[in-house]
């Protein structure tokens, strides 16, 4: 049984609230593989196989020749800032890419200007923005709206989706203005300050069925009122968080630690960076809200509910330095105190020297486009499958996240192999070993 | 449906060639745990959970309780070893167990006194055995034979597992003599010097009907010859070489960059460790036997000939260095290189402070219990679902092998799923999500 | 010219101010060696040596026969604390030392009991201090000065020094009641609370002649008032902080960077431990006075005003993080951003798993030592020489502190042969090559 | 008294066997900042001061303002080459620098044109030499003589040195053909392949009275020969080996340890490189050259025979390994294993991430102008004071080789102070501390 897809046909807009340098990066690098100049490693919708039906049959079909995304070609990028500069500019600022590469594409990105940002200050405080709306949070929503509408008519879009790659706003939980879409939509109204900025481009995509997807930690769609318009307006959501860096390295590592059960005493990250995110993060208040979606992955994948005598007693602490010196490229060190028979204690060390923006790219990338295969897959609300991108998955209510990277591959792949008919992959195997049982012979 | 397995009623027998640092760690390690003094950390059959189930069902019972293993309090040790020592003596000299450890449960291990091995100086030049059995290879297999049943009688056990723990044996390839059981018998007649003696082991246990797991990356049941015979005496087999620190890691962060289609330049891993692995190490022809076994993983891992672009290209360098200021704490150093979205170039490192023995002494013991169920449960010939375990998996000809650690789990709990009559787990999880398909509704 | 220094005859008492980790570990220590079963490694007075005249005469005497210093054997402990534990309690508690050696010195471990600390816990926030004496300040300074006559009296010492192994105190500067010692006796009577603990000690030390080393990074002896006493009572003093683990290794390194020129951009410093001393620096208060004393040592060194180019704006970082799975065992981690040639960058990275305590514990023995000789030379004040030892050398007014260890340690070694009346070494030495100037020929 | 130096006047020749990575990153970078388009970082002559009397009077000149230097304007460089590339092609090769600065000295690197090497592939069997000379080892010596007078005269020149920035040889001791002067020219004549090359374009040099400096492990000038060579013509020679990367870390290092009497059990090095070094290297008769020159530096620092407790028993292991993925960008990893106080062991790790050319262009710079301006001075032979630069540096028969770097700068330092007639430091600044005797009052 396969699930019926509406074809990718026509052009797709990707709408990015936040044109800094994980936005300028995938915008160039999209453009520059176009061109044929460069290549989109990292993605799993451009680079990625998945191997179909049984290992002998070699069927390992590259994923978008698997299933009907849309092509890089038919992508047209826009966005908001609080700042002017058009996406060349803000690409030279961030200095993720070198100059080289954005010349050999400098038209298709100064021809990309920011639309201005709905803004708080007190959301992000080390911001100074100077290109913003004005009006009651209402007023923004239906301005966001009207910007979504006109992009999508000048540019003659079959299709849009909205990727957050803004700034992690500060820390907030979901209060009663939340719960519900009324009382969400009557917060609005009253100009709330309890509604952020983030939700405000969210409550916009949604009541147009535009996918959304939110790549900060702020909660954003992660609220029941928000969940509630997705489902009403069939539209599929996913949250919260690129993950990259140090936690991508930690949802690989503690995994291979629990499938061996070995036991954790401590977990010390820290991390150096000094672009416009290390920045924001320099406050204790945004930091916060990464702090929280980092620290969850370990406690998620270590169950230390059922292994008490394993995981019962980590002491786990993240630190992130703002650093100038390493610009873009964020450098983490983890120090991993594990123990193993009888409990004799080992480390592990791991110094990752990365880039920030290159690993976020093409998560936005794919999010984009699975977010809009989904929508035309007629798959609304809550995404689980796409946690595979994502520090801190938004799941349905009363069930766990799941942070272990490979479970959420497989999810993901199963998933897909699912819409398309496909048989699901358990690695049972027996099956190549005929006469395994000697009690059947 | 579920699978019948005969009950682990009476006492096990593990029986061990190599009688080192993992031996006496395990079989110290055991006694230890019996006496309640410690715990047996590391190892998946005595730590770990296995989930059933629906995420919301929170089923999640130990694996112990789950598949019918044989108890600890059940277990008896025996083995070979090619010096005279008795396992205290020998634990005291491997240094891997702190000295009050070793003296809580020093009357169980002093009663453990090595059989004679069965040797030849040319498979490992740098040991100097003296305490060995004379005969051609014929008969050396018919002593231990007699070892197994003697051993077996005396200590009136129902069933016994070997399971191999000696050095690396130096480089070999299968030839004629081993493409055929008869050829094979006929060799051991011939006291052909190209049966190694970890084969004679191998040989004599499954003539018994007696499982067998090999810890070294020799080939020892990995050709046809005996994997005929296990089928021939319907023997569960399994190996080669147990799986631990450096690759441990590779297989589990190697799959982690394949997930998120990450590509590689490099990967050069280099080893100091000063215990007697180390000392055989250092002789190149044993070397290169480690070494076939250790670089096949990223190869199968990253299936370069699906992904040129990102695998095509990989310098993989992995080097052992005898240091013995570190004696049992073997270290690994990894420098890995890495590109990402647009080829931009990033690196890993990892430094991991590890203990050899400490991490293969639970592997050693998980081997011994899941092929004893496995004897039980009828299942013979390769197993490939114990593959979790091992560097260099041994499968059914012409089946790649599997390296990736996360998949080789999930083969390995869907078939204890399997065999229990549980549903196996996909982790597709679309069921948690009622109204998740808009074209359903 | 020799200068003349009294011998070291009779008994010398080493009193501390703080019997916590470090303390317990020279203690423990010193006794141990005294018995033969231990050595005191990482102590110049008592491993290291010292050349003599040319390179070519050989002569490289160990210190401690090169100069008059106290025989261990004639050592005398005691010591203050906030709480009663003894001196073997307190070394247990610490978790420094394996319990097998400090039960090997017992006896002459128990028999050390605290006097009551003079305390003040705004001084010291996360200490909860029992043991503590009461009065004003001025009653305070008294009892201590009644403590060190006692324990001399008791003890039947020749002489006494007091070495400062407490813990860190909140920030503060200088004030107008430092100035001088007549203010400081006024604060004193006034029960001044800006006089701090440890102040309060050098007072009462200095007053009576009494060598005061200070092991920590308050400013305590580092004022006009009490240089001021103790170029009165001609007693040597010494100071700031001892000089451990990372920055030790820094005022190694960065010498080494500035001797080839290469250039720094940024210098990030983390810490991870989890003794008493990381719980105290959890406290920002705290943690500013240990960040400053750290802070210092690459300006000294690099010389920014000289070498604008090349260290004109360096971004130094430093992070203590508290991190209880480490105990003593303190570790570090640097990642240094420099460039060479044209500018071209390069990182150093280093790992530090060292043992706080350990590295410490001689420290405070040389100190002693050398203080207590410099007494017996007629040496008062301040002894820059002993600022090889120190983070946050205390120097003459106007006067640079030299934080480079070979500068310090070359300050040292000529000092110690200008008081044996032995050549200044400049390491010239073109007297080796007889007929190196053609002009002279 | 100041010794009497010749001015600086006129052009200075630089000539260079060897025009690889190390010799076209000086050349190229030496023209870029005769552009004023950067800066010569990690050149002592060029960017480092010397400081002058006492600390207090603030003098601390640059050294090329203190000594007479020529200056860069005044180099013209030339050179030798087993390839016919010109500079910039071999620059561009190299891939040390970017082409952008490559592009910005095109003009002055094409000109610079390599004259045919006198070459012996079995001194290096990595390397396919297709522009060398022909003939005996006599008519060779002959040719390079011409050559040297040849660019001389055509270049208008004052003055001429050599630098050696070839490959390292094949490992060779010296024999008997080496002792003597006569010996040697009689062994040139026979065309004795025990005659290296490196040795035919040091006996031109020194013939003609032209310095010449070793960068490579080679023997070269370091033999008796050679020696009586430089004696006789007045001239200055200095070697073996610039000191880069993991060698410049471990004199900095150790020196350190020493210092505190801090014990080493070990010390494992490993490298990957994979310039033409590196493949050179990757013959085991060149590594042994290498390893030899690498090893020593830590004997001499520490010093065993007369700290057998501390430095005894090191293990001390050295690894290169090509490893292409890196190209120039050499990294090195080392491992210590030190102990302190009572025996308590501790780990120090070093990954330097360096650029190998990058640290060896500027050594090569100032050797040549120091050898140039000894020249000038009049000082002839061993030049050991500018052993600071080198890994195994030559001395005085009998003399042991100093490693510390901290010590080869002061030796460095005080013989600049020496020339000019100022003031030796010996950082003992007793004078500071003007009442400091109680004695003497």
């Amino acid at each position: 049984m396969k699930i019926k897809i509406s074809p990718a046909e026509g052009k797709l807009g990707i709408l990015i609230p936040g044109l800094g340098a994980v936005a300028t990066t995938l915008i160039a690098g999209v453009e520059a593989v176009k061109k044929g100049i460069s290549q989109p490693i990292g993605s799993l919708t451009q680079m990625g196989h998945i191997r179909l039906g049984k290992r002998t049959e070699n069927r390992n079909p590259k994923i978008n020749e698997f299933v009907p995304l849309a092509q890089l070609n038919d992508i047209v990028f826009g966005g908001w800032d609080v700042y002017e500069d058009n996406v060349y500019q803000a690409a030279s600022n961030a200095k993720v890419l070198e100059s080289s590469l954005l010349d050999a594409v400098k038209p298709a990105l100064e021809a990309i200007v920011p639309m201005k940002a709905a803004f708080d200050q007190n959301y992000a405080k080390n911001l100074r923005g100077t290109h913003v709306k004005t009006g009651t949070r209402y007023e923004l929503a239906q301005q966001v709206m009207e910007d979504i509408q006109n992009f999508k008519e000048q540019n003659g879009l079959d299709r849009v989706v909205l990727v957050w790659c803004g700034s992690t706003e500060i820390y907030y939980e979901a209060s009663a203005i939340h719960q519900s879409l009324a009382a969400f939509e009557q917060a609005l109204k009253d100009d709330d300050k309890l509604i952020a900025p983030s939700m405000i481009y969210a409550y916009a995509a949604l009541k147009l069925g535009v996918p959304f997807s939110n790549g900060a930690p702020n909660l954003t769609v992660d609220i029941p009122a928000l969940i509630e318009l997705s489902k009403l307006t069939k539209t599929p959501i996913a949250g919260k968080d690129f993950k990259t860096g140090q936690t991508l390295m930690k949802t690989v590592l503690a995994p291979g630690l629990a499938a061996r059960s070995l036991g954790v005493h401590g977990w010390f990250s820290t991390n150096i960076l000094g672009n416009r995110d290390g920045l924001v993060l320099d406050d204790p208040d945004n930091f916060k809200t990464k702090e929280v979606s980092k620290l969850g992955v370990l406690e998620d994948i270590f169950k230390p509910e059922d292994n008490q005598e394993l995981y019962g007693n980590i002491y786990h602490k993240i630190r992130i330095n703002y650093y100038p010196p390493h610009g873009d490229n964020k450098e983490s060190w983890d120090n991993i105190d594990i123990f193993g028979w009888l409990g004799y204690k080992m480390q592990i060390k791991i110094n990752f020297l990365c880039r920030d923006s290159i690993l976020a790219a093409p998560i936005a990338l794919d999010l984009a486009l699975f977010s809009d295969m989904a929508k035309r897959a007629g798959m609304s609300g809550i995404q689980e499958w796409l946690s595979f991108y994502l520090k801190s998955p938004q799941t349905a209510e009363g069930l766990h996240p799941e942070n272990d990277i490979f479970k959420q591959l497989i999810k993901l792949e199963n998933t897909l192999r699912y819409l398309m008919g496909e048989d699901l992959i358990t690695h049972l195997g027996l099956d190549y070993y005929d006469d395994m049982f000697a009690q059947e012979a």
